[in-house]
């Protein structure tokens, strides 16, 4: 089926560039926001603005709801005037918020109670990349449901992944999320204890963005190790534990906080007690799941 | 002064590898360990064997140092037997272990007042690259005793930094490796997470390798955000708070722990008490340099 | 106005003995919950089943609700068949669930739209204190509310606190919840340090149980020092710094972890830039204080 | 033997006051410290003034040290003029300063090598305990060496412990102030989010002193659960994970840093992958002992 009527709800900071993209590219929008400003934009864009969520559900080949939290989503397609109950048996609705999995999950469960279809397909990047139609999607449910929801990606995404069924993509979105945040705060705890040392900046992200530390352990060390099961000590999790004690005691010198690694530095630490120690630094995903107990039953003791 | 003949202590697993490099490029050396079977490799790439570190220290334009601690490096330097005192007036002590920046600082306090010279010139990388000879080098020291030493530094490494002034290049080590090492366990704990969650490990490393999560923020965002002095929010940190919260939530349902997550949404939950929800997350480094008092006298309050 | 008869909802392992000890006392309760079982036994101590929280709602003085979060209060009250619209205008409603502040404060706003009076109460202690009428009850409210619902305290609880105004009860009790939760972790780290040096573990128990380390720092040395506007150093935050460093130094010899230990570090090497080294290790309440702009707006930089 | 000649080095903060309580018992003391004035106010006291840590040690019954940290320990004993060389073989060296096991076993190997005996016994408390005897002593040692030392104990302690054999002094004393200084931060981090959420001080310190936050899960909780071997559900660890949860949760909307909370949150997060969320949350402790394999081979998998 193509789809080429559109009901779009969350005409935020990213939902608004991504139905003007939309536009752009020939799709016939009916839109909906709280905050009428932003439909007005839409309309001049040449969208019809809808009056409530089931006004925008009405008529159209597929719905993309873009709204700030799992609630708000709920309340847009089973709320009062809300959208589920307006769109056609077996439509397809395509949730693009970054809302918790079991949210996600649990709207998908309501909407093909109601015959409907739901993706899970939130978007990465940021506003400047919604303008420029850049975006990334991490899609999660059927092959034919994707590639049916695959033209509107097209019109705001230059990079469309298919994570896998039902609930994957936004599971991968939290993830790689979480990962990003903390990558925020490793960066911050790194430079400024460069700042406290009295190291030059400059210098620092220089030679940092050159080395593991700035380029991400998962491109430079990951694959060939232990993602290729290879955990032979390039570097072993004994030289490891050794460094990022070094660091905190450093930093503690310094009065300069270092909460990732001091939390850090305590998995090192647990690495003898499994074993591990003469292992390879990477084998930390190992540690981890050992931890986790990753594909062992929970209760197996 | 051009360097020909060195001594060498510390024949282990990057300083053996190292030493052979620099026999291949046509130096002398004299060598010590304490591993005998050490000191024969080397012996057998020409090198002379020393049968203490002052031995080793002997009639040398330059000392180099690769050992695994500080304590150790002291002992070499100023033990019984040591290497210090039988190095001429003068001589560049080239110091290349990873040890703590105030073990390091006291050694040079002590070589200086021995009337010698000292770089601090930490390495990165791994015993491969110590074989291949493309070790990174971060040199803290004179320009002067840095050129001395760039012969050296090339026969080893094929990368190498002057970071600054004496003491800089163990400093930049330090903090280098802190985060190469936190960086270890925050893409554990994402693929662990990843895991538990049922995604496929492959697409999960996959995806994440093209976005900020596995690419690294260092490289990322914060180059044209916070370190360009523009903190206006891509993606500001209220947002930030809201994802990784949304994480640890998700990890709790899966029961997969989530260590750096949650000690870096302690520090998201901080922006607004300093007024920076609505910066961009990179500004994440000026929130830690708020709470370390970055440039800022300790007393003023 | 002298409560007579009550609404109960929420017969689980906490509300199930609390509205047996109200009947016990001579009160007349409508009793509802999802599990038919636990309306039974309640009625065979003399309550009467109701079919709905309307219906427990319905010619009550006082409703009570004991649930095990806050969507599901709100579902009790509000829902299809809620009890707020059948309770009677300016009926008074005793909220004792352990639910969140934001959520505690919504129900409340709602309850007052419609004509009704909220007191927030929920309660410490275990299962055991609840069938033994001993619980603890942190109080939310007007003088006059908590004075009206009294008895009803009396008839569950031993030890009653007016903590504050509306909200401040749940506030505490979430404050509480905490710091009991963080104290399981921080007792199961030393032991399982204890445990992995090879220390006899009753020994370690009896003797801790007599330090500051068993008897907790709220009682030892928090209300004579810090509390009492005295950090003159004791034991000053630099010798917190040294022996929780030596601490982290020996876990990570014995592999055995320390993540209360290690995040708490990261504080204790913040105080020199705040100038607060040399005070009392409870001024690390003044140096949290500071890091939370407590009593200072967010803006001022 | 019965000691009454003691050679004393150390007399700092601590060991002033335990040294003028040793001479106020009838105690012959010689004296050293590198701070002339701590010598000569002991002389004052009675004490002879040594001029070195060997001239402290001749003649001498029984050797103290109560010293900041390891090195300094291990250079008043065994550096120039230092004390072993000067004591005559047998002499009881009693170590009272809080240093790392391993140090301390280390001193205890040296002292034995040279003829000597060795007692690790660090005092708990403060000064002001010091300057009022009423110290606490956590001994390791014999039984016979113990007994020997108590004498001199009682003259400045009145809680004796005698924790095990060499070593465990020293071990269970580090073991005791990390825990101490975790809760420091622990109370900090409840009354700042206290503060934050705008509760009484008093009222919060008041309420909190009576439950098991402010008296401590060591006295209040674990010895009738866990360590009784009853792990039936007073709490559950699921509970507690909803407890905490919503604390942290809280937090950030007061933006008010739970570094504590946010760790620990993470270790109930694991309870269910180890087949522990229906337990006690007393079985934390067996939670952390799965997770550091206590008493099990590391290797083991």
């Amino acid at each position: 089926m193509t789809i080429a009527r559109i009901g779009f709800i969350g005409l935020g900071t990213m939902g608004g560039p991504m139905a003007a993209n939309l536009l752009r590219k020939g799709f016939e929008l009916s839109v909906y926001d709280v905050v009428p400003a932003a439909v007005e934009r839409a309309v001049g864009q040449g969208a019809r603005a809808a009056s409530c969520p089931a006004d925008a559900a009405r008529g159209v080949d597929a719905l993309i709801t873009m709204l700030p939290d799992g609630p708000v989503v709920r309340d847009a397609l089973f709320g009062p005037d809300g959208a589920a109950a307006a769109l056609e048996r077996g439509t397809l609705v395509i949730e693009m918020s970054t809302i918790a999995p079991s949210q996600s999950d649990a709207l998908r469960r309501d909407l093909e109670a109601a015959g409907l279809r739901m993706l899970d397909a939130p978007v990465g990047r940021t506003p400047r990349h919604a303008e420029a139609g850049t975006l990334l999607v991490m899609a999660g449910g059927t092959e034919a449901d994707v590639a049916e929801a695959t033209p509107l990606f097209e019109a705001m995404a230059d990079t469309i992944h298919h994570i896998g069924p039902a609930g994957h993509g936004i599971r991968l979105k939290v993830v790689n999320n979480c990962m990003a945040m903390v990558g925020m705060v490793m960066t911050a705890e790194a430079l400024t204890l460069a700042a406290k040392a009295g190291l030059d900046r400059d210098t620092a992200v220089r030679v940092m963005s050159g080395t593991a530390a700035g380029r991400g352990q998962l491109i430079m060390n990951y694959p060939n190790k232990v993602l290729a099961g290879d955990i032979t000590p390039d570097f072993p999790l004994r030289m490891g534990l050794k460094d990022i004690s070094l660091a905190l005691q450093f930093g503690a010198e310094m009065a300069s906080p270092l909460p990732l690694a001091a939390a850090a530095r305590e998995l090192f630490a647990l690495a003898p007690a499994w074993g591990r120690e003469g292992q390879d630094c990477t084998a930390m995903l190992l540690l981890m799941e050992d931890l986790a107990r990753v594909g062992r039953a929970p209760a197996e003791r």
